[in-house]
């Protein structure tokens, strides 16, 4: 059995492949692309179980096959080669056979009944009225997974904080994230449906997503336990998390009413050479505000280093002080870099801190939320 | 005890020198920087007792004083500000004060007696005659180090092979490395001394010199336990490697009359490829010689998977197969990868190989070498 192909246009699939291939699993067989060819189509799969990712490519072969071949040294041989064609030939002993015009190159194929089961959407037994689709752009999808994926929690215990929730709500599709010490919201007012529910995708689908995502729209279907994105080229489906988000409406604070407002790259650059001396367990860092003055201070106990800077802002109101960890604010700032300037919405030393950039995205609405750390001084 | 610097200025200089600092050791008072301010001129040490590297700053200051600062946090804090005047401030009970327009930052020092003895040059007791010096441009040096570092032993079995052998001839100066299963020679006809000696330079001085060269003079001296490289900015001294350099030439092989031409980037190309197959201990790769080809191929017996490449290439001569460390022959093709085209000089299957560009650059000679691994098929 074989085929043709160019190596630019296969390794620029596999590339985009490759993320879903599991490089740590105590299932062996992941590590191997699932290859199918049909009526001159090549399809090509990988899976985690979790999620799986397919691709397709036109190419000039009569015969029919399904063959599990090594992820990694395929890609590794394809994206070594410069452009040229690739014959591609199965033989009946087991080994794959590529040559091109002046190589040949020899592997190991398993046949396709070793390869697991793929995560499918919709799944046996869904009825077409239990499927809800929505469509999207794909640079907005991706500034959505860029603004609140990084405070995805890492904490095993509670598995749906181990997700981005996707809520749809009358206003539009609100992208949560939060590991309980901060939180990342972004609402999306472009996306209107006629449904109200939520969805948790689990971390490594927006993570691939995130590395294959173009500009181009994405069409998005989704059933009580899976969801599957359909880009222009590519299909990703992945099983939902079960469990139920957390209420997170309940720990953003309505009555904070102190407002700071200030230049993004000032605190972050102040933030940044804070970090330098914060490097104990909680990595505490000072604010202490006055009058359109912010004031950031930590301090290295061991080392007897300490830092201080003190920061213009625009800031009314009694004098405050609050501690936060140092990391967390750096990672807030690092995704609101963008913003020329931001405002810390506050109300005591020991209530939850909204930060906003002053000027929103047309018919976006981003807003991060930080737990203060006690200051016991 | 006060002075001023410019952010930057201070910057540009402790990136120089921070190489120099040892990050894992086991007398942390190596981690510091020395600093040593007298009659408005700070110079800034930094020493792993086997190589040191100063540098010196104009500033105005009234008073004198050394003392040992924190080499990573003192160069973390500096190089996070913007260009902006430092405000440093040592007063008596081990505070070190950096205040800028914005931001105060407080470091502990140590006093200066608990800072090692710093390798000098020349030492005590030697005399001018037993002082050899040249110059040699910066980049030059630079060339030479690129070209050979890469072969130098990591074994502490022969110590003399963990260092570059500096070796000054009638033809001009030789830098040579080896570990036994490859060498780099490269021979700079620019540099005619009136003195024939070996030196063998620590590769730590080397990785450091590689860092921080630029395309200026550098002045050499030498004595027989300590060399001292003055570029325009800094000065390098490091303890030489004591041990005797063994006798390179023993193993260069005159008789090899067989001659392999081919552009570097075809076989290197290959090599690349064919290092996804030769992942064994030894990593052998197969050379197959017959007229104007060349075929290369290596297996991966584990994962029963091979490869095979048939290159155009220009050879005359009886057929002849040969084995190599693909990791060997990458190494050295990375090395000459500015070159259009290489020739390997052969004799038989167990004998080295000689390997050099076809054009030499002006007044260089540059020759590699490589011994092969047994093919037992």
């Amino acid at each position: 059995m074989e085929f043709k192909v160019n190596s630019k246009d296969l390794e620029k699939l596999l590339t985009k492949i490759i993320p879903a291939v599991p490089t740590r699993t105590p299932m062996p067989i992941l590590e191997n692309f699932l290859f199918e060819i049909k009526d001159g189509l090549l399809t090509i799969y990988a899976t985690d179980l979790e999620i799986s990712l397919k691709s397709s490519l036109n190419i000039v072969s009569d015969e029919n096959i399904k063959a599990v071949v090594p992820a990694k040294l395929i890609y590794d041989i394809v994206r070594s080669l410069t452009d040229t064609t690739i014959l591609f030939s199965f033989n009946e002993s087991g080994k794959l056979l590529l040559k091109t015009e002046t190589g040949k190159y020899t592997l190991s194929y398993l046949p396709s009944e070793e390869y697991p089961d793929i995560p499918s959407f919709p799944g046996e037994g869904t009825k077409a009225a239990d499927i809800n689709e929505f469509s999207i752009k794909g640079s907005e999808l991706r500034n959505a997974f860029d603004k609140t994926s990084f405070a995805m929690s890492k904490e095993e215990m509670r598995p749906a904080m181990m997700g981005t929730l996707f809520e749809f709500t009358d206003d539009g599709l609100r992208f949560v994230t939060t590991d309980g010490h901060r939180l990342a919201n972004l609402l999306n007012k472009n996306i209107k449906t006629d449904f109200n529910e939520q969805y948790v995708v689990p971390e490594r689908a927006i993570t691939v997503l995130s590395k294959i995502l173009d500009e181009k729209d994405v069409k998005v279907y989704l059933n009580k336990t899976h969801v599957s994105f359909i880009l222009s080229d590519f299909e990703l489906i992945t099983r939902l998390i079960g469990q139920k988000y957390p209420d997170y409406n309940s720990v953003i604070p309505l009555e904070n009413e102190l407002e700071l407002k200030i230049k993004t790259k000032d605190i972050h650059d102040a933030i940044k050479r804070m970090m330098l001396f914060s490097v104990s367990n909680t990595r505490k860092v000072k604010f202490s505000l006055s009058e359109n003055t912010l004031e950031i201070s930590a301090e290295d106990v061991d080392k007897g280093a300490s830092g201080d800077e003190v920061l213009n802002c625009e800031f009314k109101g009694n004098d405050l002080e609050i501690g936060f960890n140092s990391a967390y604010v750096n990672d807030i700032l690092n995704h609101l870099s963008g913003e020329n300037e931001v405002i810390f919405k506050l109300h005591s030393a020991t209530k939850a801190v909204i930060v906003i950039p002053v000027e929103q995205k047309e018919n976006m609405e981003l807003m991060m939320l930080l737990m203060p750390v006690r200051l016991n001084s």
